[in-house]
């Protein structure tokens, strides 16, 4: 049941007098339920809890976090229709996008359970001590990975349930051994309230410390960069616009104790078409374009934004089709009619650049907050000059650039801004006349396609889901996959510790059968 | 032969007019070297070159790289007697200490040498595709570590050759595949430029790109802020005070495009001292940390200057104990006129404090530039509402704070700024009843030592030489070991990519036969 209450640990509270709704963008009307903002009291509580869970819930073993995900996932599962319901309600996206992303969260639960519950991930080093060495003796230092404590974690406006309340960020770092609050997106308050519900029940029924989790309401700034600024809060997770990630990147980063702030942001994810492969497989290349620009209404971060191509009959002739295909597709509805309207202002900002040409524009009428899908297309020189056409456009638009040769292909790659994704559409025959471009095109990505498009992440240990700024604040670090759990934990080390005193991960006898790096060997050994 | 010239890549430059020489403390007069100042031009040229260099120097093969680095040893080692002459003239540390330390400066370079020949430390990941998975076929992703780009080092007053230009920053950098810049340390621009002309040599002879690596001179800030703030400059690495870590971090922190800064900087390294510990091994204890605050004129990072006891007749012994012992040793010179000030303006300023008591302090004469130990001591309360007590006073100097209880120890201990290390003196027997002050302990550094002294930092894979802010400004890394490499790399995808233009990391046939994690199983099998 959706209360509209804020979670502070395992208590639901309403102290504030800021209310407000979620909007359904099908039937463009406001939804039933009224959502009070947490106060300046309640993030104060929530904050509380969260440090004094942390000191117990930093030492809890893999096993006991392993059951509290698999707990949690099993909770959003019961959640079943209610969930289903709210999560199409203030999304305005399909019963079938609601099940498959509650597949994806569920599924990262478990991929977190299963990884701390088998414990390596923790990199456990040992190196014995020497006594004996000249001209002093070695000691004895054992190293692992620790969680860094309360983390904020941003949800996303696309992505109601796999990167926001109980998503990829809140998962990892529940894994790692850090304390959630969740400051709720304001859209989907309610989807919010229901998996927070399913992750207090999970923490009260495996007898996780009050205070593992928060859920805080806000439909403004005003408590996400309280939270920020706050001294108990040791690390963010955000997933939404440059101008939002970045403000509380700068708000992290001027803190008298700066902390880290992994924001996966926007990106227009560049994809090249080279001309043997037009050659070969015009048609399908248009027609899966036209499907992947429209996926989700292009609301994806990883929606291909600009595609990019030597001029040419041959480019000629797939934009005709890309356009022709794209304009067969049904608009879809947008998140919300703020989104729906941020389309329109910036797909015409867009347009009306000098030289841009509209290769399609979906003309027919459309209920409102659907987007109308749109093709642009420009000259290489003007793109390169013109950084507005750099930016994205979220939704269903992509802008195809006729570049005059490889040699300004690569330019323009060069000048790109950092992104998610960057993706080669050609035949093995012509990729080594590439080279520069793709080794280019590298430099300006954390993941490259090949033959594919860059909607849809993978959710396994190969994926980075990432990239050099403003992809993210940090390329160093994946928001999917395992191993996003490392932008929530430090590296610490004992040195000639008592084996009784140390961790179970570090200890001589590894009684957690943990594969550990001993004297730089790995080994699932004992000592 | 040092020419006070900037190296810009291979070539010796000197287009600036500003210059400076560096100090001799022990003659406490300058040296005859005149240094000239990298001009703006120069530093562009620098990072000109950095940049087309990383585009060859990021596939330059583990092999290879090894070799470069090694080189750098042997080229370092060819240097003999005139590295180790500009080192003692340039820091007032004796010969021993700098053989010492180009021995452990060698001993990196080769670490990380054995490190990229090996190569599983890119951390390969293959999950391949599984075509007939509903409702989409799975991908082939393939991930691996990458460099970041040009990387610039700020190397340490204190260790002109392990954390200088040739230390672990730099080693890290280039074994990742990172050019370096480094801005040369004023106080030894002498011993920078003969490590420098090491670097270049050994660059040329092993065939490495022009600009894989830069000297840049410097006396004051404008070449470190204009290297940082450059577009070209993707990550720093500096060692040093807190003030100019900061800065710097605050530089990186608001480009448009920010860039990691990893600052390892100051810290007072938490020495907690047991009762029962006190009563077996008084002396040896006062003896060891006497010797241990006193190390190096008191100027390392890990230096102990916060012991904290349990008030009683055993803390007292050990004050008089300790106090008697650092009497005994003889003063020895600071690196620097500026340094021996800073020490005694800091220790003044420290001991002025209200109810702050000097336990000992040497008071015979000594030569320019020596420094003169001192102990102070206060009880728990006043070091607990007093910040300024807090704070480093870089030099032979610690304060013994006499604490109530093992409340008030752990209270004292939750309030510390972020510490490189702790240490726990104690006899195992009473370790229990302290576990409280431990798990706050731990909290705050990024090292716990047992009945040892912080000073000495191992190189090896299980050291973490780093800790929550500001003992560095992203406790999520270490600078010292094997791991510090991650500090300059990302992690990056492959999707679909054909196996003949995967680099060599990733292909099929494993032909570097490193160890990958292929469908979540380690393994240094192919595929």
């Amino acid at each position: 049941m959706i209360t509209g209450k804020n979670y502070i640990g395992n208590q639901l509270s309403a102290k504030g007098s800021k209310t407000y709704k979620t909007f359904n963008p099908q039937l463009n009307s406001e939804n039933k339920h009224v959502f009070t903002e947490a106060t300046t009291v309640e993030i104060q509580e929530a904050l509380s809890l969260a440090t004094s869970a942390y000191k117990k819930f930093k030492d809890v073993s893999g096993q006991d976090k392993a059951e509290f995900l698999n707990a949690i996932a099993d909770e959003i599962l019961t959640l079943d229709d209610a969930l289903i319901k709210a999560y199409c309600e203030e999304s305005g996206l399909p019963e079938g996008r609601a099940k498959g992303e509650r597949g994806r969260t569920v599924f990262q639960l478990h991929m977190f359970a299963d990884l701390v519950k088998e414990g390596s991930w923790v990199e456990a080093c040992i190196d014995t001590a020497v006594q004996n060495r000249e001209p002093a003796p070695k000691p004895d230092l054992r190293k692992m990975l620790i969680p860094l404590g309360p983390v904020v974690v941003f949800g996303a406006s696309n992505f109601p349930l796999a990167y926001s309340t109980a998503g990829g960020d809140t998962a990892a770092a529940l894994a790692a051994g850090c304390p959630v609050i969740v400051k709720s997106h304001p859209m989907h308050a309610g989807t919010g309230e229901l998996v927070a519900s399913a992750i207090i029940k999970a923490a009260e029924k495996t007898g996780m410390p009050n205070g593992v989790f928060s859920n805080l309401n806000s439909s403004g700034i005003e408590v996400g960069s309280q939270l920020v600024k706050h001294p108990q809060v040791k690390a963010v997770g955000f997933t939404g616009s440059i101008k939002g990630g970045r403000a509380l990147y700068d708000l992290a980063s001027q803190r008298n104790e700066p902390i880290p702030v992994f924001a996966e942001m926007g990106s227009i994810n560049p994809v090249i078409i080279l001309p043997e492969a037009l050659k070969v497989r015009l048609e399908s290349i248009a027609k899966t374009y036209a499907s992947s620009i429209t996926l989700g209404t292009g609301q994806f971060c990883t929606n291909p934004g600009l595609i990019l191509g030597i001029k040419g009959e041959s480019l000629d002739k797939f934009i005709k089709n890309l356009s022709d295909e794209i304009l067969k597709i049904e608009p879809t509805c947008m998140l919300h009619s703020n989104i729906a309207h941020a389309f329109e202002k910036n797909k015409s900002k867009a347009l009306s650049e000098s030289k841009v040409q509209v290769a399609a524009n979906y003309d027919s009428d459309v209920p409102a907050n659907y987007a109308k899908q749109t093709i642009a297309t420009v000259n290489g020189q003007v793109f390169l000059e013109n950084p507005t056409l750099h930016h994205e456009v979220f939704g269903p638009y992509s802008i195809v650039v006729q570049c005059d040769n490889e040699v300004q292909l690569k330019d323009i790659i060069s000048k790109l801004e950092g992104q998610l994704t960057g993706t080669m559409i050609a035949e093995e025959s012509e990729t080594s006349k590439y080279s520069e471009v793709i080794s280019a095109l590298q430099n300006r990505v954390g993941r490259l396609i090949y033959n594919g498009v860059p909607t849809g992440v993978e959710v396994c240990p190969s994926m980075t889901h990432g990239g050099p700024y403003p992809a993210s604040t940090d390329s160093r670090f994946t928001a999917v996959g395992i191993h996003s759990i490392k932008r929530w934990v430090r590296p610490f080390s004992y040195q000639d510790w008592p084996n009784s005193m140390l961790p179970n991960a570090l200890k001589n006898e590894n009684p957690l059968k943990i594969t550990r790096l001993i004297n730089n060997k790995q080994t699932k050994g004992s000592l």
